[in-house]
């Protein structure tokens, strides 16, 4: 059928077809060969539009912000796209799409489009995943990508951090600086937000923030800190500001295109990675495996002798 | 030199001799050949030891749970080693002690050995290496096993749920029910806990997860939850009877051999993983590697067919 067909339906995404992009979309959430025919078509086109990753502890409230930037940025008319990434469940496999709802504001908006992202049941899914939807996000045009993550899992601070732009949110109630330092949040934040700045604690918040970025802070860029009560849409406009800022610092001095180059060489590494590990699949399977694992589980053999066993087969 | 030799220092740890177990443990963190060899050695010492996982969000009070459960054992006279799983930054490799420092009450006490396991730099470091650090742990004598993890990612919830009884705990006004489901944290929960019971919140808490836990609930298992205020020592007798509760049942029917067989399998499968990995890495490096990068940044080679050309050469 000439609608499944990779090439016609980047043809048709470029064109801002919503059919096609949500078809592409998923075919690279389900990966193989279909997928990487489409990025092959892709990805001349790509290279214009600039992401924006947003992280943070559950309930810190990534959605409503980031709910709050879509429309900051469709008021200058520019069009956006939202990639909501959820490692969730390694078990169900199943993405609990309750978040997407309170952004149901932009539904009827063609100019957003809004996508969650979950799991494929493997470690560094998402990860390889998300850069891809990128690209069909940024080959149809949009010059907007906001990456938001569910929580702070290691997956998640991987892909919030392989944006240009990366947003921590955090809240005054939130533990404290310590703990967003534990997460690896600080690290990659260009750009800090305190949300539900009316709750008690933001100057406790603000100067552990501060100390923390002072111990660490080894860049030219010091983060910003922005305080928003996002429900009520409050500092999105110095939210979007501080972006813009970031945005104009890395791309002032050739930054930017580095940090992409750089992006890419942990991309194609983990492609590899992962072919191999489809190799692997096929060595963990069948009666040789079923074999050895008696032997391991009477102690005969060790996993590590196992591995090396499995390998030389 | 003979204290540097994986298997001598395998005989000394099997005495329970401190500092061999530190060695060994160190061993196993940082990975390689060595590793392997003291594994070999001290697997057929193992199985003994019965691994109970502590996880749930940054703040809701693990550690000093943990603090508690330890002394718990103690009074039985059973020794107890504790490995605090910490993945935090993938960036800086370092991990914050300051938890740790909250258990010194038992930093005198020879019968307890603590120890903070950090992150290897990649995914999945921690998750192979922790089943390892407990078999040191199995090996030298100790009857319990406590892995606490500092927060909720991926990996974390990999690590905890591959203990013989899984405990989560949650608090009162931590988001709800659904932000614990999202994290998959009641698919892996044996026993539940919501600590901090004194605060505001408690039946609304109480009512969400036993709602979730109704909707999901395929087991013939029922997690129990359990109260607990672990600054002030309340509910920790409670606890402890709720996870010797959950081992009398897995150990009833054999559910446990057939828990710890699947485990293995797990284990070896990410074991044949990585190596492939290990070789993805020689693969991923030289003058062809930065070749290719060129023209993939140029845009003249996608970055899948880029991983094609690595893995054909």
């Amino acid at each position: 059928m000439a609608a499944a067909d990779p090439g016609a339906l980047v043809e048709r995404a470029r064109t801002g077809d919503r059919g096609a992009i949500a078809r592409l979309l998923s075919l690279v959430e389900a990966g193989g060969p279909a997928a990487a025919a489409a990025l092959a078509d892709l990805y001349p086109h790509t290279g214009r539009a600039y992401t924006i990753g947003i992280t943070g502890p559950p309930g810190a409230g990534k959605s409503t912000l980031t709910d709050r930037l879509v429309g900051r940025i469709r008021r200058d008319g520019d069009e956006v796209g939202v990639l909501a990434v959820d490692p969730t469940s390694p078990f169900s496999g199943g993405a609990i799409l309750g978040d997407r709802i309170r952004m149901q504001d932009h539904a009827l908006d063609s100019g957003v489009f809004i996508r969650s992202m979950a799991t494929r049941g493997h470690l560094g899914g998402l990860a390889l995943a998300t850069p891809q939807a990128v690209r069909i996000l940024d080959a149809a045009g949009k010059p907007w990508v906001i990456i938001e993550t569910v929580g702070v899992g290691q997956v998640e601070v991987e892909v919030a951090s392989a944006a240009d732009t990366t947003v921590v949110v955090l809240n005054p109630g939130w533990g404290d600086a310590v703990q967003a330092n534990k997460a690896g949040l600080l690290e990659i934040a260009d750009v800090l937000v305190i949300n539900k700045a009316d709750w008690p604690g933001l100057d406790d918040a603000v100067r552990d923030l501060r100390q923390m970025l002072e111990l660490s802070g080894a860049s030219d860029w010091e983060p910003p800190i922005v305080e928003t009560v996002a429900t009520e849409r409050r500092g999105v406009d110095e939210l979007w500001d501080a972006i813009g800022a970031h945005r104009a610092y890395v791309e002032a001095d050739g930054r930017l295109a580095l940090h992409r180059a750089a992006r890419l060489r942990t991309e194609i590494r983990s492609l590899v990675a992962e072919r191999l590990g489809e190799r692997a699949a096929v060595v963990c399977d069948g009666p040789r495996f079923d074999d050895l694992m008696t032997r391991v589980v009477a102690r005969d053999v060790d996993p590590h002798a196992a591995a090396d066993a499995l390998l030389d087969s």
